[in-house]
């Protein structure tokens, strides 16, 4: 809670920040009058979802219109795509570690730039199970990389630097009272492996590539169950460890397909 | 030159294959009518500039019709686009390894279920340039990482494998003569330096996060310069791995952004 962070000294002497892959800028927009009021931030990979979400979340709110007609804010860029409903964001952020990254980074200077306070940020994306019913959601106590620990390694120039990737516990907990309101809706709290790759990292048979046997991916993903990982995707470690950073109430909630 | 290869024994005793990122099967869809026939594949970040390079390929062909209404083959997933005009297939990959990765993977088994053989694949994305004059095109001989390395590691399941990122050298000179026929055309041939991420990856002072001085980023780039590196992307190494494997005849030349 509180403001949003950015770590950077050279922010301070820039007279503009152009925030390039979402196509608005401190020059160019009133980002304080156009996100000021901002308290929640939903993330997840498919633009068509993201809008969904919106449409569903201006319903949900009561807001004037039926909000079908929600236009993407960063439409003059087709890298991501941004809607708003009241005080709810909602952005694509596409798909792996660089991807949502370049976003997220954005996102925060954006945040930050329009004195966004008491942000929460929430992940609402779709993950491989492991060991779970599937249509359960995983949310995410802490985001583990392939080797099962809680940690992103992140290059910084030709440095490696180790960035803690654990996520809000309350705001887990507090997600996670709320399904319970739910009927038939099971949700479970677990660790979430986040990959660099979709097939040979996650132990899928069915890439252009595939050099292990159905035993060895068993075994892999047996190790990863009894380390307390319950779900596998493609962005939580760089999310976490930057929420982390920045002051974000972060949470990952991913939804298992089959 | 040949057939696309698979090097995965799995795929045999599948009964179908379901290129699920690209809405596209091989009970679905008739894969060797479809795209039996495609000699090049043109993949790049975004997918406007791709629809609009395939339109633009429409034309220069001189197929029927002006090429403004081609249509989105993997329109049922909005998680990449594709095009076609005559032999040429023109992909969207998103942003970074592991979004080009999955795509990568679903195209080289497109290819292998359509039959084709003797494809060519270019990478036509954007980058920045080092020491180079704005508006230069950077033809890839290699693609390195962030240490300058030729390689590409590449997690199969908790192992790490390391792989070759050389690109096809006669195609790289062809690409290089043809441009010399082009006026005002400034095109090189150098290292690509691909990073997973593009702010304190890539040395740039105006992230959220940002914890080296403009000396630190300029000798960093100063070392990657006399290492041959002339530009810097987040795609090339795998890339030029996953061609390298799978018989496709790749390149990359990537257009300097100021």
């Amino acid at each position: 809670s509180g403001p949003v962070l950015v770590k950077n000294p050279h922010l301070d002497s820039m007279e503009e920040d152009v925030l390039y892959h979402l196509d608005l800028g401190t020059k160019t927009h009133n980002l304080p009058a156009m996100f000021g009021d901002i308290k929640f931030v939903c993330v997840g990979g498919s633009p068509k979802r993201m809008k969904a979400f919106a449409q569903f979340m201006h319903r949900l709110l009561g807001l004037a219109g039926d909000g079908e007609d929600v236009t993407d804010i960063c439409a003059g860029s087709d890298r991501y795509a941004m809607y708003r409903a009241g005080p709810v964001l909602s952005i694509s952020h596409g798909m792996g570690i660089p991807s949502i990254s370049i976003m997220l980074h954005e996102l925060i200077k954006l945040l930050h730039h329009a004195k966004c306070r008491d942000v929460t940020i929430i992940r609402i994306g779709t993950s491989g199970g492991l060991g779970i019913e599937a249509g359960s959601v995983v949310i995410t106590d802490m985001a583990v990389d392939s080797s099962f620990q809680p940690r992103f390694e992140q290059v910084v120039l030709d440095d490696v630097v180790v960035r803690s990737t654990k996520l809000d516990k309350d705001l887990a907990e507090e997600l996670l009272a709320c399904s319970r309101e739910i009927a038939d809706f099971p949700t479970l709290i677990g660790h979430t492996m986040c990959t660099y790759d979709f097939y040979e990292g996650q132990g899928r048979l069915d890439g252009a590539l595939c050099s292990f046997s159905s035993e060895k991916k068993l075994e892999y993903l047996r190790r990863a169950y009894d380390a307390g990982v319950r779900n596998i995707e493609m962005e939580s470690t760089v999310f976490a460890a930057l929420c982390g950073l920045c002051g974000l109430k972060g949470e990952s909630c991913c939804f298992h397909l089959l």
